[in-house]
């Protein structure tokens, strides 16, 4: 059996979309699989009864009285609201009550939290938040996408690390391709840390490392490496991207309507505006913790929710955190700069 | 009369893509504009015979015999080829014998070549690729583009200036909105860099600074802010945002390609395609030099080039360059680190 802890009060729309998220994860993953609701009791439980349809059997409620805002100062949060949703759920997760954890909470508090209840693997240094990006030719995985502003060399070569075990765990990846993000691909483009990444990756040949690589080849397959699985970043450029990113769909309907309004409400069209749609994507993890933490957008929907929870559990199933416990105990901490 | 020198020699499909964007150009641009080829002679006029159209009253043809190649380490292609269209043509605008000078070579060697041949304007610490990005409200311009991979906070508030007179100038703007690049809206978003360029902006009342933007800010306009007309980065951030954002025509071209074949070739989807098509959009000013010396991207068509240099006469009609040594003229210099 798989258990998932879901934070019940994270998001925008809470606990609506976490419960109707929850409903269609429990309709569409198989018996073996089992909820746990943390928030406050009585506001799920009104939330579960509209859903008749449920076997209850499957879903526990932990009654968490106190809530975590965007507000909130991360540490602050962890440290003052021990009942909170987020910390008796990631409590449970920790006390192996749960096998993974998802919440669409500040995501500052989640990492931070995170960080202090589960700790990190031995030799990984921060946590950080991956997130898979669409491509035409599946997803890409961009880390750290905004939890790590600053980021030294050796935790740029972590996140390599801890990306290619995730490509190749749960996307079934088969060696993942990394490429470091930089301003162009010889060796001596880019800011210090990131020259000093592009040696230590270029000397680890435990990663399928093809170099530097440029913006243009985030989401459109490399000239010469084909798709890109694993792009190391520091937190700032990858969530500027990430974010920018997010926005194609707001800029290709505003164009549209500005230039061919019959296109949009076009079936042919259907797919590209369903392709560039965010809210629909579910669940960046957060990688280097001990553990399966998953963080979604505060805005997610149920179907953004129910992915987020799907990805946990294939994330269970794949071994991920056991995988990455080994991809690290078999390391040699890299040397210091 | 105004005369812009073009480097023939510069771009991937020189200079032929050189000549028909000059024969474009000559056109489209009324009888007082002139143009100055700059490269090996009889390579240029052997092209120039194939436009028998022109009015060869208003070209001239400079002999440069050196070719700077995208090879060349940027300084020492200004040292060592003197006799370069790079270094000839700029030597000629310096020389005030051209009013601008437009090249599609190496991006590196054209701008150390710049500030080595032009100078900068005082007070300014370091020139700036600037771009404009196309959005549905039209063009905004992110600054550095690439030039400076590491940037103080000093240089980021000169860039913010650079940029607001030359969207004043040039594209319109009356008074244009400046947003900083960063993780997040708070003052506290960001590395310790942007932290403090985003304070000595909030007490730059000259400027019309609305805060920290976000990614998703960029191209789409800000919830409370509209359009920002002038987007402040570090060269990291801005070159990988500027080829990702190049990189989204052939990524909606796979997407179709894939899903909506039939969609590829409905004119309706025309605009949408040519939007997303960077090669059409000429022309990244320089900014911070004595002069008006304006970057093309080296795979650029003839209509590409043409655009450049509509941009660079129209940028020596507005008097953009009197217009930025008046606004460095009337500033103290921003307070050090």
């Amino acid at each position: 059996m798989i258990r998932v802890a879901l934070d019940a009060m994270g998001g925008d729309h809470a606990p609506a979309a976490e419960v109707d998220g929850a409903a269609l994860a429990l309709a569409e993953l198989g018996p073996d699989f089992h909820l746990v609701l943390v928030g406050q009791a009585d506001v799920i439980t009104s939330h579960l009864d509209r859903h008749p349809e449920l076997d209850r059997g499957r879903i526990e409620v932990v009654d968490a009285p106190e809530v975590v805002t965007m507000d909130d100062k991360p540490l602050q949060a962890v440290r003052r609201k021990r009942n909170s949703s987020l910390v008796v759920g990631l409590t449970l997760h920790q006390e192996q009550n749960a096998d993974a954890f998802v919440s669409a909470g500040n995501t500052g508090a989640v990492l931070a939290a995170s960080t202090v209840v589960l700790g990190l693997h031995p030799s990984v240094d921060r946590a950080t938040v991956a997130s898979l990006l669409p491509t035409a030719d599946g997803p890409v995985l961009l880390l750290d996408a905004g939890a790590n502003v600053d980021c030294s060399a050796r935790e740029l070569v972590n996140f390599a690390h801890l990306g290619s075990v995730y490509m190749r765990d749960v996307i079934g990846r088969e060696r993942p391709v990394v490429g470091l993000l930089n301003v162009g691909e010889e060796n001596d483009k880019g800011s210090e840390v990131v020259r000093e990444a592009h040696q230590l990756l270029r000397q680890d040949t435990r990663l399928n490392y093809v170099g530097n690589i440029e913006g243009r080849d985030i989401v459109v397959p490399h000239p010469v490496h084909g798709r890109i699985d694993v792009i190391v970043a520091d937190g700032f450029t990858g969530n500027v991207v990430l974010k920018f990113y997010e926005s194609m769909g707001r800029l290709v309907e505003s164009l549209l309507r500005r230039d061919s309004p019959n296109l949009l409400t076009s079936p042919e069209l259907k797919p590209l505006m369903r392709f560039l749609d965010y809210s629909q994507y579910g669940g960046a993890p957060l990688l280097g913790v001990r553990g399966v933490p998953i963080i979604c957008h505060g805005s997610s929907s149920p179907s953004a929710i129910k992915n987020a929870i799907r990805k946990a559990v294939e994330s269970v199933q794949a071994g991920l955190n056991e995988h990455i416990a080994e991809e690290f105990a078999g390391q040699a901490a890299p040397p210091a700069a």
